[in-house]
């Protein structure tokens, strides 16, 4: 994974709280149990302080996790941790929802709230 | 953009508070970066203080963005402020939920409340 | 409209607070600008004190704004103010949603609680 | 209406606070001014203090209402009323919602809480 | 059942409240009154402590009920409490939605949370 | 069951072939083993010669099911012969769509079509 | 009804079959038999021959039908009958569809094809 | 499995081909290479010639699935064997839907037809 | 509107006939008479000859509907003329279905098939 | 791509024509322009003649897609090509739906029969 790839610009509204969701369908990457492909749905949401997520650079970083072997839990606290380093915001979570696997599906959700 | 096609009718209850929404999946603007159209819906909820805004002039605002460059955000924030400035309602919110690019999907939702 | 021919009935469990909702899917009343109909679902919630309205009654109620002239916003506040003053409820909701017109749907909801 | 047809049996975790909905689509009763018969689906939301509902004298009991001339209103509170009598829940609810009659659909909602 | 099968492993990310939902709708039991299967979805949400569980051990842990007689209420609570035992989570819920039975739907939940 | 409850009348277009559907799901007999309640849809689809089902009169008949015992299969030929005998249509077909017992969901189609 | 109403336009492609399909799901008539609102859903389908029907007068003609008094078979075929005289159509085909009147649902389909 | 469990009872409109469809979808078997449940809906479609299939009879024939190792494509057609042996249908059809297993879905269906 | 902006490549499996459908939910283009504009999804459906259509240059030669005034039907019949002016198919078909004006939908459907 | 990883298994009722669909959600490969991934489904339906393919080794076949540059129409003739090969089906089809690109969608199907 390569966190240096999120880009970022100036909030334009930095004295509005707002909420920004952006959601990614299309999400993959490998079980490193089986070595097997995982597919998931990544949902972002947060409220920018002075920075907002380029998309582009959001989708590179996404394409990153394509080929790597890395558990649900992990995913999700990583890329909460990744964004709120590049995106520094007042709030920030992320969703992750993941296809069935043995008939069993798994959703993991993580939250970050700057002090204030 | 020009806020002067906004016009109002005068509110008939004032003193109530109740809410109106009105939804308009038929929004388009144009990508700043790649000069390609935008599709979205706006939603537009508030409570009506003296004024309320008028359906058709809302209709022909919104489709002075058909060919302006702007980005997710700033569509979102510009379409808060200038409705505000018309209505002057006691609380509105605008809902902008965008269609895919790129497999990703974008929501931004900016709110307003008037001081009491 | 006529106020007049919304009945009631006599609340047979005053001593607990419960809910009743009504929805209207066939309302329809005359655009005064156009006077092209326009078309909408009525809901009607309430928690009635000592009286009930009557069901039959609501839709004739209901069935006096096929012919007339009246904006979205007047149509809700009209409902509201006729219904609490028949049944005087503890509270009452009145929500109309429209259908489309140029592309663009509308709500409107209103709600009344009695003093206490 | 035979309230005595209901059937209790002893809660197995009486110190947890847990919920119980059961759901019955099937229900029929008959309206007291046509004569014709009502549809409903009613739905029992229930924490359980020492006394558990039993599910197959729960349907016999409801289908003693199949040929009973009963309003809305008094269903759901009637079976709100008996259930609480047998089954001394800490909390239960009765929601009632009926095909439509006229174009025009309602649901009715009673809860009881007991005293702490 | 077997609560020994339940398989944990280490949270990485301790310091952070986050919740993890797993979702079986391909569970299944025996009716203990009839002996006939019965048919349910189980959710499972918790907030991690130090554990979090194995999604390969739930699956065989959940397969040992295939052929036991268990009423609806008991399966949702021996779940909750195996798991609460082998997890030690923050908080923990089951919900079991079951296939209807003579027409009727049942959905039992309930709920933990560690003291604090 | 009283077939002499369907009334008709007079097809105003009877040089046009042209289909009548009727959609009752509120349709509710008696299983004859079991004594309890069945629940269905009825669709009538036919082709009217000299004559049309009238509405009411059809509701009326099929209320005569209501604490009739008939297995399934019966309902559905039983009702296409009796509407066939009244109608006299062109063609005629009887669906029957029954709510699940034991999980299992049943639906049974019988077509008649006249001699030409 | 007004038939005259009915404005047409010439087809710019009359050598070619191609279908248009018009769904107005805001029809509302007048039932002879009670005087009460009925309301339906009319799909218009056909094929051009040299004319081809004007939108804005297809709806002025529908109009005309909402206070007027005429049973759902009058209806579909009277409908036929116009456009079919005013377009003069390779073929046509009319589907109403009719809200639910005690809990049955009507549908009628009325067809015409030129002779070649 | 065992076909004897099968019973029948007899058609009473022999004279008239008629549909009967049985839907299933609470069906198990077990994988025979993994050892873990399968999960599906089992279709059964069928005109009638002097006996028809009697439904808890159905239901038990489709237990004795339960704990038996067999593959998809087997099921179906030795289900349609069974059930063409004890029914002598003039047409007869099975559709077996599955569950996902690694992410891949699969639906088999078979039809048998008697020699006219 | 600019049909040299349609590019093609060289179909890699011409002995075969297979279908191609290019669904773009994103069409606008606007009305001659009111000047406003309308939305619109366009199918296209064909079979390759030796040519396929280049899916980014379908997407530029659709953009440039976007301020030209234009009619449904001529929009739907000009893409097809255009489309198979370019690819040169063994079959093609045009589906463009629009958002509601005045309440009223219209989809329009054209094919052209080569001769053989 | 490698279509030496499927395998098959002998079909055990070749005397009947039987249908097997196959659904792959989770299909992934590489846009051979952009180098971004596209994301598909792809559904394989089939009569086998004596062979039937073995799902785990097809599930691994479509995994050598995943980052592989092909265009959508080659990835569904290849795919048809190689199961063909493979398992020398009395018919076969291939249908590959893909997720938006710049707001359109694509579906490609191709079918095979063998000769009789």
């Amino acid at each position: 994974m390569k966190p240096e790839l999120l880009e970022t610009f100036e909030n334009q509204y930095p004295n509005r709280d707002y909420t920004i969701e952006i959601v990614n369908p299309e999400f993959t990457s490998v079980c490193p149990k089986t070595g097997l492909p995982d597919f998931g749905t990544i949902t972002l949401q947060y409220i920018p302080n002075k920075l907002c997520v380029e998309l582009k650079s959001l989708k590179y970083y996404y394409l990153e996790f394509r080929n790597a072997g890395i558990f649900y839990e992990n995913v999700t606290n990583k890329i909460l941790d990744d964004l709120v380093k590049a995106v520094k915001p007042k709030e920030m979570k992320i969703i992750s929802e993941w296809k069935a696997r043995g008939g069993i599906t798994t959703t993991v959700t993580a939250s970050y709230e700057a002090e204030k």
